[in-house]
Parts: C-alpha cells; sequence; structure tokens
C-alpha cells in the first residue's frame, strides 16, 4: 500500500476519487523563494480540462484550483503546498448501474478484489480525474525547471495510424489534439469522428523532448534517468508502452549504426547523433531526452460489450455517461508533469554528487 | 544519490566495480524460514555466466557466489543476507588506454561528468557485471515466487529482425540462445556470426511471462504493477524500450478491439483475451502478466569509432578487450530476477490492504 | 527536505499553516473495511481543542475536520484518506509585530535562515496547530489498534515539579490536566494559575503505556520499536526528552537489578519485571510498553524578554496574542496520535517477517 | 522488515551476525571526490576494539575492515563503498547452551517470537558486534563533517552514580573510560571492579556535542534535527533514555528560565544561553548540538539469573563466555558515529531548501 507518494526529495502525495468532494495533491520538498499562484496552475488544469474538446469527455468541469498551504505572500516558503479541486458535476445516478457489473478494460474487478470494496461512482480512485492532481504538481515542477532554463514539451505524435509528418512546435496549441502537423491533426479528426459514430474509441502516442538538462542527471544503477521516468509514465493509467530514443527498433540494428560517435567542436563535446535519447549510462548526456508512450484506446466504450456481474452471471452491458473517445490529446499535459516532476526529484538527488559542490554550498 | 537501493519492504542492495575487489548484494527484508543455500544462488548466477556462451564475452569468470549472512542452519533468520562474488579475472592493462577517452554508447562520458572522476576499468560500476548481484538477489526471489506458486520466465523473442515463430518451453533451455523456436534460433547464431565477422555487435528482444500470480498485486495510482516493474526493467542496462500486453500496437486499434471481455464459467471469472497483459488498474487481473523489452546491440564493437578524448580532441579509436557481440542471451536470467524482485516487494505490500486479513494474521 | 511524511507502509503527510487557509493530513497505506466517519476523527480533535481548556490558549477555533476522501458509505476503500480542517480565526493582525523580530524558543530564526523568508503569523508552519494533522490521522490508527484489541493511553504525569503519587485510570478524563491523581491536578493548577499570574510558563511530563502489543513488534535495528518511536515522538515540538521503561534510571543501578527475569506459568512465558519497558532487543517483549516525554515550558510568555531584530537590534519584547501558559495537557491526545501510527506502521511491516504466514495469506 | 538500512540521501545497510563469516555496511550516497583509505575507517574501529580495555569484553577481535567498492584510486567514487569486517574468533561451542533457554534483558526471546528461529551464537544479528558496521560508516560520514569543519565529539559523562566534575577535552582520549575527568575516571575504575567482583554490570551515561553545524540543518515537521537523531540513537541496542540541551530538567523550570534571549554582537546573532541544546524549530540554531544518552547495564552478568528455557521450563542459569561488565566506553564511538551519519543525511537534504541555491548550483 501507501502507493500514492512519488518521489525521494521533491516528493507528490495525491488523493481523491472522481465523484468525491474533492481531489487533491501534497507537495512536500518543494524548495523556498519560488514565485507561485493559483494562475499558474490554473493554466496548466486548463489543458486537460474536459468540455473544452470535442473529442474529451462533455462534462463540465471547472477544476478550478485552489492553495491552500505554502505559499506566502506570492512565493513558496519550503512548507507543504496542499492544493485542492472541489468536485462539482456530480450525476451519481449514472454510475448506479455499473455498481453491478465489472467494466471490461476498467479496473472495477481488480479493486473489488484487492479492498473487498471500491467507490464504483466514475472510476473512483481509478478515474482519469486523478491527473488533475499530477498537472497541479507538474505546473510547479514545470517552474522548476523554467528557473533553471530546461525546456519541456509533449505532442501527440500518432492517433490510430495517423503519425505526424511534419514538425511544428508552434502548431501543437493551434489544434485540439495538440498536434505539431496541421495535417496529420485534420486527419485524425476524421478518423475520430468515425470512431464516434461507431461507438468506438482510438488510442494513439505522444513523444515527448526535454532540451537543456545538465549534463549527469539520474543515478546509475536502479535510479536511472529512465527508470525512474519508467515508473512515472507507466503510473499514468492508458499506458501500455514507453521507449526511449530509437526504442524497439534498437533490437533490429547493428552496434555501429546505434552507437552515437562523440565530436568536440570549440572544446564543447558533443553527439553526432542522438539515437540513445539523451541517455548514457541512466544519466543525462547532454542531447535532448526523447521518448514516446502508447497509449491504448479509452475503455468506456457505447458500443455494446460482454461481461459479468459482481456475482458471476454473464451479461452485456451499454455503457452510457459521457466518455473520451480518446485518451491522448488531455494525456499530453500529464505527460509532461509527470516528467517533470520525476526530473526535479533527480536534478535535486543530483546535487550531493560530488563533495566539492557541497563544500561550496556551505562554505560560501 | 543513494540510487543502488531497490524496493521497499524487499529491499536490496548492489555494490561493487567491474574490476574491483568483489560485488555484492544485501537483501534486506527476506522472511525468515526459507531453505537457501549457495547452490541455489549459482544455478541463477551460472546462466548469465561469460564463457559458457559462444556469443558472450570470452572472459572466463567463475562467479562464485558466497552467502555471507542471513542464514543460519540452512534458513533464512529474516536479517540481511548478503552476498559477495569476488572479482578474479583483472587485466587492468587492457583497460588502461580508455582512460583517456569516453566510448560512444557508454556512461564513460556521464559518469566522468557527474562525479569528476570514475573507476573506468571494464565499465566500473556500469558494467554489465553489476548484474550478476540483481541475478543472486533474484534467485531468493524466484525461491519465495515459487513457494507462493507463481509461475514466472523470460526468453529471447527476437535477434536482430528474426523473431521465434513457434513457442517450445522446453527448447528455451535447450539452445544458447534462450530462445524457444529452433529454428528461429539457429537464423539467429548464423545472424550473430556474421555480426561478428563485420566486428559488429546485435539487438534483440525478450518477453517476460509471469503466470499464477494472485489478483490485486500492484498499487493503484504511482506503484502501479507496470509502473514497479518499469522502474525495475529500465534499470537495466541496455534496455531502450518496454510494452505490456498488446505494447505499442494498441496506439493503432479501437476500443472494442482492445478490451478484454469478462466471462465466467462455473464461478470462476476471466477474460476471454489477454490484451492488457495481465494488468487493470495497475493491478494483476488473474491473466498472465506478458512484457517485453527492447535491447540496444553491445556497444562495445572491434570497428573503428569515432570519439573525443578527455582533454577534447577529435580521435578514432578501436575497442579491444573480450564483449558479447549481443547481450540479450545473457539478459534473460536479468529480466527474470529484477522482475522476481519487483513483484515480491508488490506481494508483501499487498498484505496490508485489508483490515480483515490483518486482524486475522494478528488474531490467529 | 520533504519531511512532512512520516512512515513507510502506514503513511500521513500532513500540511497548512497556522493562519494559512487550512491545514490537513493525507493518510496513505489505511487498509479497506474499517469504518469511518468524521465524527471517529472530531472526538479526538476535540481533546487537544484550545479555549475548552482554562490552562490552554484562549482562542476559538472550532477545529471541525472533514474528510474528502477514502472512505465510501462508511468504510475505507484502501485510498488515500484526506482530511481538513479550516482555519477560521484569522487576527493577522495580532501577529504583524513577530514579524520584524525572532521570539526566543521559537522557530522564526531557524526558519528564516533555512528557507530565506517564512510565514510569521501565528508561527506558520511551526505552529502547534500542525498537530491537529497528527491528531486527526492518529484517530485512524488508534481505530486499527482497538481492532487489534490493543489498548494504548497517555497521561501527564507531572506538571513543574508536582508529580502524580496515585494511578487511577478514570481519573485522567476527569480533570483538565488529564492527570491520574485527582489531588496532584489540584496542586498542578495552583501552580499553573501562578504562573500565569507572573506572565511566565510551565513544563511537564508526558507518560505513555500500550497494552497487549503482540510480541516482535519492531524491527531488529534501525527501526527498532524504541527507535521509530524515537522519530515520531520528538517529532512533537516541545519535547526535549524521551526514556522508555526505567529510562536514566537505568545508567545508576546494576545489571542484576535491571535485567527483568522471565517465569513460565501455565506454558506462558512472562516477566517477573518490566524495567525495559515492553521492549528487548528493538521488539516488543509481551510486557506492555512504556515510556515518558519531557516538554518544555511554552516559549510564548508574556513577561518582558530580550531578543533581536531582524536587523540585528538588540531590544526587549513583550509578546501579546493568546497563548497557553502549559502545552503539555493538550500533548496529551498528540503522544498519543504519534505512537498509535508509528505502531500501525510498525505492525504492518512485521507481517512479512516468515514466510509461512505469507504462504498461509496467499494461500487461503 | 526492511529495519537494516538507515538515511534518506546518505543511506548505510548493515549485515552480519556476531557469529557468522562476516560482518558489513554498505554505503549508498556517499558523494565523489573524498580521499578514503582502510587506515580512516581503521582508526575508528580500534576505538570500539575489544581487548583493549579491561572494562571491555576479553575477546581478541581483530576488526580489520576491507573496503571492496566504492573507491578508485584513493578517493570516493560516488558509487556504494562496501565494507567488510570477516569474523575470526569463534568459538561457537561457548554458546551452544544459551540455544536452549531466553537470557533476560537479551533478545533471544522477541527472536524467537518473530521470526520462528534465530542465529543464537553470540547473539546472532542483535549482537554489539553490529555497531562496528556503523562505526565504519561513521568514519566516512566524519570526514564529511570535517571537511566542512564541523567538529563532533562524544564522551562518558557518568558511570553508575559517579558524573564527571570537570570538563578537559584532551583527558577524555587520556583514559581507558573515555571521560574528560580523571578523577571521575579513577573513581569509575573502582566501582567497575566492584561491579566485575559481584559478577554484574554497570550503565551509565555519553553526552555528544557538536559546533559548528550550519544554522537550519533539520526539517521542521517529521524529519526534525532531534527527531532523526532520536530514530538514530535510540536504534544503539542499549540506549533507555536520551535527552537534548537541558532534557527532562526543562519539565520544571518556568518558560522565562528555559527561554534562550537571543543578541546580537557586531551583526552576528547569538544566543545568550542554549537550554534549547542549539536546536529551535527542529532545526539547528548556531549554538552547539548538545544531548545525552542513558545506557542501560550490560545484560550477560555471570550472576545466577532465573529464567526459562524455549520449551516454558523455569530454570537458573549462569551465562558464561566473554562479556563487558558495562558498554558505555566502547559505545562513545557508536554515538559518535550514528550522530555523524543523521548529520550528513540531514546536511544532503537541506541543499534543496532555497531555490537560488539550486539555481546557483546548475548555473555556475
Amino acid at each position: 500500500m501507501s502507493g500514492s507518494i512519488f518521489g525521494k526529495q521533491f516528493t507528490i502525495s495525491t488523493w481523491g476519487e472522481s465523484h468525491g468532494k474533492a481531489l487533491g495533491v501534497v507537495i512536500d520538498g518543494c524548495p523556498s523563494g519560488i514565485s507561485l499562484c493559483e494562475a499558474d496552475i490554473q493554466k496548466e488544469l486548463d489543458k486537460r480540462k474536459p468540455g473544452s474538446n470535442p473529442y474529451g469527455t462533455k462534462r463540465k468541469e471547472s477544476d478550478e484550483v485552489h492553495i491552500l498551504s505554502g505559499v506566502f505572500e506570492g512565493k513558496t516558503t519550503g512548507t507543504p503546498i496542499s492544493m485542492i479541486v472541489y468536485n462539482q458535476d456530480h450525476h451519481s445516478a449514472d454510475y448506479s448501474e455499473i455498481a453491478s457489473y465489472y467494466r471490461p478494460g476498467h479496473a472495477d474487478y481488480t479493486f473489488d478484489k484487492k479492498y473487498g470494496l471500491h467507490d464504483y461512482r466514475g472510476g473512483g480512485r481509478s478515474s482519469g480525474r486523478e491527473t488533475l492532481c499530477r498537472v497541479a504538481a507538474g505546473a510547479v515542477a514545470k517552474k522548476i525547471l523554467s528557473a533553471l532554463q530546461i525546456d519541456l514539451f509533449a505532442y501527440t505524435k500518432s492517433i490510430g495510424d495517423i503519425t505526424v509528418q511534419e514538425f511544428c512546435r508552434e502548431e501543437i496549441s493551434q489544434n485540439k489534439l495538440f498536434m505539431p502537423d496541421k495535417q496529420a491533426a485534420a486527419l485524425a479528426e476524421t478518423y475520430l469522428q468515425q470512431c464516434i459514430k461507431e461507438e468506438d474509441s482510438a488510442g494513439g502516442i505522444i513523444e515527448c523532448v526535454v532540451s537543456h538538462l545538465p549534463i549527469g542527471i539520474g543515478e546509475p544503477v536502479f535510479d536511472k534517468l529512465q527508470a525512474v521516468l519508467g515508473q512515472a509514465l507507466f503510473s499514468i493509467g492508458a499506458v501500455k508502452g514507453l521507449e526511449f530514443g530509437d526504442g524497439f527498433s534498437v533490437s533490429q540494428v547493428k552496434g555501429s549504426q546505434n552507437n552515437d560517435a562523440f565530436f568536440a567542436e570549440n572544446g564543447v563535446i558533443q553527439k553526432k547523433t542522438n539515437h540513445s535519447g539523451g541517455i548514457l549510462g541512466g544519466m543525462s548526456d547532454g542531447s535532448p531526452l526523447v521518448f514516446r508512450l502508447a497509449f491504448k484506446p479509452t475503455p468506456s466504450i457505447y458500443k455494446t460489450q460482454q461481461t459479468v456481474t459482481k456475482n458471476g452471471e454473464n451479461i452485456s452491458i451499454n455503457i452510457k455517461g459521457r466518455h473520451d473517445p480518446i485518451i491522448v490529446p488531455r494525456a499530453v499535459v500529464v505527460v509532461e508533469a509527470m516528467t517533470a516532476i520525476a526530473l526535479v526529484d533527480l536534478l535535486f538527488q543530483n546535487m550531493v554528487s560530488n563533495i566539492h559542490s557541497i563544500i561550496n554550498f556551505y562554505q560560501s
């Protein structure tokens, strides 16, 4: 148990159920002296807000965040930052039926087996709404990365079998699917319309890129950069795959093709290529950190499905309610958030790697 | 720092460099009462032993393990189990040259930047030899899984672009590549011979399957089954990708294709398919846990490569020494070990999920 | 940093400042199936409620707790339990003066040096109000102890130099000082009246007794029962000393006087005496767990004191506001809370000590 | 379980039994760049070496330490430091009898109840020999404190009812009892001779003083300086009490007597007194950190004692073997070690308290 806490030095603790009174997060270990206000958080939350996107759920939730502690006169104080979002749009009636059966692709069955009971309303603890706590904490982590001049962004790389062909960073925020390629976005919209018509749902791939990360971030053995990100990113509900740099394709090439040669120019050491995705030996290597995540299609579909009741009776069901035909666009900011949180934690841990910097810290 | 410790309740702490005096592991949190002797550990270590395999390095290392604590009269006592393997086959001379430059695809550069110095002999701490500590601890974890009647195995699924077509479990231990398909193994051998002739190296894919895992293992939020395995598996040096169940391909299918329908037969609830790879909501769902890992080609190749010296001079190098043309077959047992360790930790954490089982424990 | 989280398996994360919007706690790792409602928590909070006690501060705070998550249909669900108490009785004006200087005996100076800034209103994060989060979490821990039939209570053993002479458990809740001796309580009241008249404050000693703890709780080396309690109890602000069993007096006796002889009666092994305070080798030994804590006098006194301003000017001050002339009676429930939290964590960790109980758990 | 690991950023993992093959410790999180050799460790180990002291056990153990990893060319590399001491002086025969009964004041009974079996030879895991692992790790922690110009020392303050009257720091290492008062040491020797004659044992008090600790070390809530030290110090086997600054006596004084007034001289803020023992609000306050520990008399005495066999039979026993008539002098270096380890961990955690120092670190 106690699996709702993440991080060692920059620690987040999330809580809350989809249809409970509220959801929230406590950040413990945020340094003092950072300018922080609710608008900093709200801006990020609004990116995953349901209702703003035709391909997201039609629920209307204001998802308004309140900072309850850890900020004084506009600055973080170094004490825990508690943030809360009250739930407003309850229609518990919508969910009364699902109390009786196990939805395919959902956590109903495993929750019930593990705990003997669960809050079945709207997915309860395993609802996608839990991710707004991550986004709120991620907004703080992003401010820290930003103060360190580290650039981080994610985008939708593919939806179904439509993959981005061109990359224009400005375009990402211009379309509702967060794709950096206008034409691909148009094709993907058509595909999603088709999914909606079929009462079905779609999956996709998100890519994340982090530039200007200092060299040496990540710890050499179990807390490798990719390992800590591995936990952070696979903790996002619908993720079924994760690959760094050239990823799965490295299994088919030879060492001479996959190794990134080093070279020096004006005394600066760089890599000619970045097959490694910015990681060597579990530590950031100075090239951009690059990784991709595969998201499964939303499991809640309107189409008739086969399942069982809690009493073990075989039945056909038609899930009602308001569900996203695709999770991917709303998950982009969640991927950014979890990445930022994991990186801040590793950046903090890295500060005690060398005795000379510790002596400098205490003697200056 | 402190990134050489893994696990919360079943904790392993590894130490040692490739060419130091020894390598070892301390397990803290192993229950008392398990029969354990050195042969139990040695059996597993021998699976990754170099020299026994024509496609592994030709170094001869006995890799003989000694249990130094935590076992009394043939049983574990519940106190820390310390295991050690002394290094014997030092040829530090082989490595003197590499002290001066950064090998492509290796951790030399990042270690140097992070710590200001590093033990460059044979890869030092980032050597593949570190994995023998994981295998030793994994041998203990496997005994625990076995006592709980949980079945775990991994195998080579592909090497280069040769993929297993048939599956015969008995065949896995019959060929040197740990492939469950005799013919694929023969083709892969030919491919590896070609790589050796070209002074190059190959990558591949390992699949792991765990059956009879109790339902509900894994914690719902950050310590999801796939997230804890995500950290455990991405902490293995050469892993560049990881996917569960249908993995990356889920991004291209629809919800109706990806959802696993539930059904009941004689009162037993099961899933008709296993696209999920045995995980729902971050917890084991009763179907086999299935995942695949992509391994990059060995970065140490004999072919000429471009790189820089520590002083920033551009040079050509030819790496000498004895290196594996492929890591994959020797990594099979490492994948099993890390999986077993992570699962034991989650099995232990799961025991306090429900007050009724806690009351039973203390009142019986 | 990240020092606002306590526990490994039963984990509490507290947040909030004295004069911020609210204070709260998140419990991660509470098992499912426990009956829990706000009244269970409120009952405990009311024991430390200011205003109800002539020797506590005269502030009126309702300290009404709200459970925001983790409970469904009256039972815990196994997911994080978030509890909140909104702050109501703000008089920030009272505290504007103290922004300029460092109060003796308080954390103003060290906070300022560590963080560069701090919320100075009412002590901010280091206010005694933080303990209500511990009491709320402790109420849940107590329910778990109670389900395991473990009995825990604390009481005021001395105030100033007035020490309890008789012990009547029922009396503890009958007087406002939580003393088990009516006469001692009367003397202590006189002493406190004198302190108030002198614009001064008093300290005291709290004793805690836990009976029917299973044998073997606590881990043999760093997580000894007394060591985990050591952290838990010294984390309560005003505690300056802690002793178990015969405590400091053991330094003056001989081994033959201090050893507790074992004996068996009707097959049950017991100790003839309990000098050890219920702990042997860092584990509970079957006798009652007994320990005492020394609390310093409240540092906020009305008497004139010498101190410095933030600019390093020497000044005389007279602290205003409403302050407890003694912390001890209100701290009794805090001691119980921290003890209960630490014990639940150790009870949970103990469940994986022996492979046979793990096999029983998974195979029954 | 997993209670043999201590620390968050500077982490030690100890292992080994009194009569097993060896004992050892792994430090994870030691920064790179520290000069370290075996003599640095041996020097500390020799302070607790049995046989060198007439009031310590007469066992002859060379306790020779070997560094197995984490040091390269005389410097720490930032990777785990593994240290080992092989056991040599086994007389397992001496201990065969104690397998059958529970020694009063020892961990035999609780180990047996918790684990179902235990290594009973020489106390097994709960032997005082375990502390040599702490001393070895402490030697490394002391080097770090020394590099930060922090001064730490402990000494015997009392033995039985003989208490130090004068303080001469140089004297501490001049007598075998580590007392800073020659006359008190002479009286204490007489008392110990008497104890030996009576086949009995003695207890005592150790005081520890740390000067030049930076201000602000310790985290405000659960990881207060005194709380982290509370766990570290109560994890030393025979400790029954711990008090900081004026300790237990604060319960009897008034606030006006206990508060330490601040004053400024030449712009430097100081405290007029140090009743607080160098801690305010859980953080170091610039004055020396001062605390005292009460140690119980050695439980192994030659005098006849009453106890029970494992079968519940009441018997009289006479413990044989070689046992210390007092633990205190040999524990002085153990107290220093645990203090140093805890302080290093908190010094490291403190480095991420303020965003400005983090920006400085990464941008210089």
